[in-house]
């Protein structure tokens, strides 16, 4: 990707130029490839809101940074200063509520807020600006290690289907489901995708079908419709998506329409793996019936995508107004349709609540 | 419905004015209540190829209609009119494949042609309006008859789930799989229905969630993939859908988007009712993996819809040029995931070649 296409990209505070958080602008793919750059936290926050940034990978990294953004006062008390860094993340914390990845980079950031002393309150907006790198460079880490781990399970297969975006533009590099088809193309085995559209946002057709053609690698969009017959013809080897949210059981939250994925995958016999890191673990939550779903606007059912390149701006009517609308923005998959969750650790085939913690286990007392 | 938005009308020719087929512009709904009155063959043939009219039953209606629109010669042989209609015939053929209905209605119209003699052929232009006639009215009468029988599957149902349009707007009256539900609501049992948006034309938040409201009955749309959702939670409780072509053994194609609602009922234990006409099966193909497939446009899936209110005006760029696109309009469902197929005749449950065959039978030595 080249450094225009940049998912995220942080910018110091330099002389009379204020620190932002310099984000390509997601709603313009594939029409226009600008950026948008939020010198505060009402800016990162609309721009989170309106999936300017999105992915749960790319909006907890987002996150991070954004909390440099505090309008801190470097003359207040260290008390007040750590009260205006709370608040930050605070109000960050309220952008999205499904992706745990933006809770968990928020909960580092706070964690150097608590740590930091009447003593050391000087150097916290430094420690922060660090710690926010920290995350963006483990995020591309795992990216690598996710897509090496992830190749071992594609390494038979001619074609995959994909739901929503789950590659680069989700992730500091890479991706999470995209990862292992990078991996494999990087090493000779070029992958065909078949990228669902993604209603009503179109992240499949917008954002995943550009990423991988700027990748080289072949993709052909269909609507979220069609995935059925795809794999009823034989054309899917396997399903390969990421993740917002995984409980402690295994079961995925992920974009409305990876669970119907996932029970045509069932019935086709075609393997089913979510990528993830993972900090999109929510080992407090025992199921995936406790995740909470993010309800979006009506609007964005209501109306076509505009004719201008903003993904928000209102196109033609699509739904008479006298009738209702749903927008679930997610939805749970039950581990038992999961074939396999790949980390950045490794594999867990067949997830199940012991699999997850022994995963989770080894990493916390590693083989020396 | 009414007047002005009827599906179909014929005008006859009167003086100095044409015949016309008069038809409800459907690529404006529900921003616009237009018509487009077809006074030749072309323009009859573009409105059946760009879904102003659609529906297996109306494409059927109107291309019947549209066989008195043949540029007759009243002077010429008997030979050259018939030749000029069974010219009008061929080229209506050829705007959709999948549908059969269309098929079915030319070949009665031609039924009516070779039957004409040299000295019936003075008559021949009334007999055809008025078979055109028949077969509208036929229509009607079979989707009240649909009704009252589908009716009976749904009695115990609160919420259903449908696909696509499959109501008045794609026939002559009441529709196919929205009949029942119109049916019961005249009795006082209202259901809510879920509306699929259907990708990538959205017949189904455009059109029925646009015939639904109009008629009273609570319609919410949702996209294409929150039907699995819907059914994970124990919301639906049955999914209705209509049919472009039935094969011999009960396999049924439908609006692309049909076959994995299948899979996803069958999975959730719902029923799975189609709803189609008689004239709806092809008894001539032996299962549906030999139903043609019309491929459509990739503008369809490349562009949003436009803003302006045509359906065809192209909106904003959802697909990257460099991505490849399919577009495939309809699906193969098989019997075996299919509860039951209604007709005008009565219920096939759990249909087989010789439960189809039967009906047939059925039909043709009627009980006295």
């Amino acid at each position: 990707m080249t450094a225009d296409a940049e998912t995220i990209r942080y910018r110091a505070a330099t002389g009379d130029t204020p620190a932002a958080v310099d984000l390509l602008d997601q709603t313009r793919i594939p029409a226009e490839l600008e950026r948008l750059v939020c010198e505060s936290l009402p800016e990162l926050h609309d721009a989170i809101v309106r999936l300017v940034v999105r992915g749960a990978p790319a909006i907890g990294i987002a996150a991070a940074y954004g909390v440099t953004l505090a309008p801190v006062d470097s003359s207040a008390s260290p008390e007040n200063v750590r009260r205006c860094y709370y608040d930050a993340i605070e109000y960050l914390a309220t952008s999205r509520p499904t992706a745990v990845n933006l809770f968990w980079a928020l909960d580092r950031m706070r964690g150097l807020v608590e740590a930091s002393t009447d003593e050391t309150i000087g150097d916290l907006p430094r420690r922060l600006i660090d710690e926010a790198t920290a995350i963006h460079n483990e995020d591309r880490s795992m990216c690598r290690a996710m897509g090496k781990h992830g190749a071992t399970l594609l390494g038979d297969c001619q074609t995959v289907l994909t739901h929503c975006n789950a590659g680069g533009l989700a992730t500091a590099e890479y991706g999470t489901a995209l990862s292992p088809i990078y991996y494999l193309h990087e090493k000779g085995h070029t992958l065909n995708v078949f990228a669902d559209e993604t209603r009503p946002l179109m992240q499949g057709s917008r954002l995943t079908a550009w990423e991988l053609s700027q990748a080289g690698v072949p993709v052909t969009v269909c609507t979220d419709s069609m995935a059925g017959s795809l794999m009823q013809r034989g054309l899917i080897d396997a399903v390969i998506v990421g993740s917002d949210r995984i409980a402690e059981n295994g079961d995925v939250a992920n974009k409305i329409g990876t669970y119907p994925l996932a029970v045509l995958a069932r019935y086709h016999d075609v393997p089913f793996y979510v990528v993830a890191p993972t900090n999109t673990f929510d080992l407090e939550l025992e199921s995936g019936d406790l995740i909470p779903i993010e309800q979006r606007s009506e609007d964005e059912m209501r109306y076509t995508l505009g004719a201008d390149s903003n993904v928000h701006t209102k196109g033609r009517m699509a739904v008479p107004r006298e009738a209702s609308v749903i927008n679930p923005a997610f939805d749970v998959t039950p581990a038992e349709l999961v074939t396999a969750i790949v980390t950045e650790q490794g594999v867990i085939k067949q997830p199940t609540r012991e699999k997850v913690q022994q995963h989770f286990a080894a990493i916390q007392t590693p083989a020396s």
